[in-house]
């Protein structure tokens, strides 16, 4: 219906998840309406990024120089690293402002359901930064679902025998949640987390 | 929180309507993590849409040859003109299958409470395609909204005094539509619109 390189630049669209024919067709017609630098602008940003950016050499997060910015700043700490399924959740991470230290990025959990092991994450790469013994504390930041704990599991059982301290983010009610609508597990979760007030 | 070209990329996405800042991360995301083919057939198409695609001299549609393929179809009747007011209502009409004649696509309807006058949309074309007589009906088929409704009944009394037969396309209740929960304009519309059966 559409010229062939609308139609191409729709099917383009449509290959992203979550948008659909209409969405496509909104997209598309949005880059045709607005002027050529936003055409321009967009198909740059998106060669550069595909070409620059890169996994860093010691935690594996997304960057541009590498080792990525965390890992070269000398503010941060050393000695502290925090281990995540994702680079979306280094971002989480760091918008709390509060974690000071290095981080680890797994790049998925272990899920035999969907034939992911061990050794397809980088979990092996997490073993070799604790060799130096520069390391104190490694806190352990996958996400609370079966294969998240599971990780944190077996990581856990290896680190522990090298001397090296290992923690787990706490699990329990999110702050201005409602127990009435808490699920069990959580509930259950946050029972067993209880601190001394 | 995310390197530089990534945030570059991120931002390009939320410029467009619709994008929040999380459908943007999501979409750079996919990017990213998609093959460098995707990325390369992208940004190509984006340029190549953006550098290739025009209005069609005749109909104001948007064609990457000129005369657009409708206006050039031989098949197609050069006798009746539907009027809609954007392009995506040209695809809306030939997915019936059913209208067989050409389009003047008007970019726009007459709103004088967004500054649109008669004069910032293509009704001057649409007379100038009428001049050598060859146009037995003018089908107007912009959307039944006040600004549509004003567009039609401008162009109908432009027109009429030209000798062309100027038709509106029906309104009433939809087909699967309920008279419960039609609203009064359209249940107006459908009484006036009534047919001998």
């Amino acid at each position: 219906m559409y010229s062939e390189s609308v139609q191409k630049l729709i099917k383009e669209f449509e290959k992203f998840p979550g948008i659909g024919h209409k969405t496509a067709v909104r997209l598309a017609f949005y880059v045709l309406e607005a002027d050529d630098k936003f055409a321009k602008e967009i198909s740059d940003a998106i060669i550069q990024a595909k070409s620059k950016v890169k996994f860093c050499s010691k935690c594996f997060n997304l960057t541009d120089t590498d080792p990525c910015e965390i890992c070269s700043n000398p503010k941060r700490d050393k000695e502290l690293i925090c281990v995540v399924e994702d680079v979306k959740d280094v971002v989480a991470m760091e918008k709390t402002h509060e974690f000071k230290g290095q981080y680890h990025v797994l790049h998925g959990a272990i899920s035999p359901m969907n034939n992911i092991s061990a050794s397809d994450i980088k979990i092996k790469e997490l073993i070799t930064r604790l060799s130096d013994n520069s390391i104190n504390e490694v806190i352990i930041a996958t996400n609370p679902t079966i294969e998240g704990e599971a990780t944190a599991m077996y990581i856990s059982r290896l680190l522990k025998p090298l001397g090296v301290k290992v923690t787990r983010i706490a699990h329990g009610i999110p702050v201005g949640g409602d127990l009435e609508y808490t699920d069990e597990i959580t509930l259950i979760k946050a029972l067993e987390g209880r601190r001394e007030m």
